[in-house]
């Protein structure tokens, strides 16, 4: 933990927040505070800041806190991910949010089992505890939005535009003409809305709508990859080129 | 899986393997293979091929194989990897493999734990099919090589020089001034060794002995990572810009 996320429960005044339950524990028993020490805290969706020890009690930490005044800048990339298997989206979430995403939306596809949307690996109480681990190891607060796609066509076809307000399409497809870096204008700082398909791939239907709604493909190299490690991959590789 | 890697065990001929275990089981009821029907295959560390189902069995499938005349390219980047703790390790040899290295160097540092090197997922009894499930999701054949160094200090002084051939050396390091970018020739096509620090970071010594042995930092992000994550994007980072 890279830096103590606070949830709005905690803040009791202005400047001061009680910790409580896992944040609490890992406060005293990893980082071993002590009086006067100071932790690097964040609002969820709001400011970093510093927070000074002021208390420790048996299950509580209070902390004097200041904030920034200014936001993290919001992830450049939004996800439009075929669901995968519960074990890899399970392995994911944390990832995403490390690696920092604006939006995660998850959808269905020819290759997805649908059995995938039954599990509860994608229940917001068992993901939102996740995507903090993830802001709280990349020092973020900014949470990404999740939404739940079960039909394809009318997601792609009507309710992408109000969903994502990214302005380039890209769609990863190991066998796509171009690569990320002839796609991307180098230090670009347009929002991106980035495809990743399900383990067996997109089929040709799916990439054909893709293409019509303006998803340009492009490869990150030649080796099929697991949609974890993919995703990962995707998103590193993009980084390289944008400016965020 | 796609490819499956067959033992040298399996190999009963030169044009005929008979698979057992859980690549028959695979065969069977997953990819639900019929005679007649083929399927990528590859011999460990060898070429990949072709294989043509001639017998399936109860236990067994038997396959006709014809193999290419090369080998896949050896992968362009060692590995230099500071031992993450055992969690994380476990998850990321397969993805490593699925990535493509050629050595995995795994090392002690100051913010490793001993106890680290305590645990059965270092054992080459652990790793090994892996490694292996990774080459078959990226249809690569070439296992990478792993080793084991308890002292940091001797193995970058004395014996790095033997263990890798990389002509260019790179640590990542999230305060590093220059980007993988600005530091690679864009489609290189020399080998590379990129040194990953362990969760809390290289210390300052390390990163002078690092410096002092030719490794050039290089930041691949702003954003702190977990190790596979980290290891991940970074190696998806440096493929933006090298030729294999």
């Amino acid at each position: 933990m890279n830096l103590l996320l606070l949830d709005p429960s905690a803040l009791t005044g202005q400047h001061e927040a009680i910790v409580r339950g896992h944040g609490a524990k890992h406060l005293k028993t990893v980082l071993r505070i002590e009086p006067g020490d100071t932790v690097r805290i964040g609002r969820l969706n709001g400011p970093r800041g510093i927070g000074t020890v002021e208390a420790i009690g048996e299950n509580s930490v209070t902390l004097r806190c200041v904030f920034e005044d200014t936001l993290p800048a919001r992830p450049q990339i939004d996800l439009l991910l075929a669901l995968p298997r519960p074990k890899v989206m399970k392995r994911l979430w944390a990832q995403a949010a490390a690696l920092g995403v604006g939006r995660i939306l998850l959808t269905n596809a020819a290759r997805v089992e649908r059995s995938y949307f039954d599990t509860h690996v994608i229940d917001p109480a068992f993901y939102t505890p996740l995507l903090i681990e993830g802001l709280q190891q990349a020092r973020d607060t900014r949470v990404p939005e999740v939404s739940l796609h079960r039909r394809f066509k009318p997601l792609i076809e009507d309710e992408l535009e109000t969903l994502s307000d990214a302005s380039l399409r890209l769609v990863a497809h190991p066998a796509a003409a171009q690569s990320a870096k002839s796609v991307l204008r180098d230090g670009t700082t347009e929002r991106l809305l980035l495809a990743i398909g399900p383990e067996g791939g997109w089929v040709p239907f799916e990439l054909e709508l893709l293409a019509a709604h303006g998803f340009r493909a492009i490869h990150i190299g030649t080796r099929t990859l697991r949609s974890d490690t993919a995703c990962i991959a995707a998103l590193a590789a993009i980084h390289q080129f944008i400016a965020i």
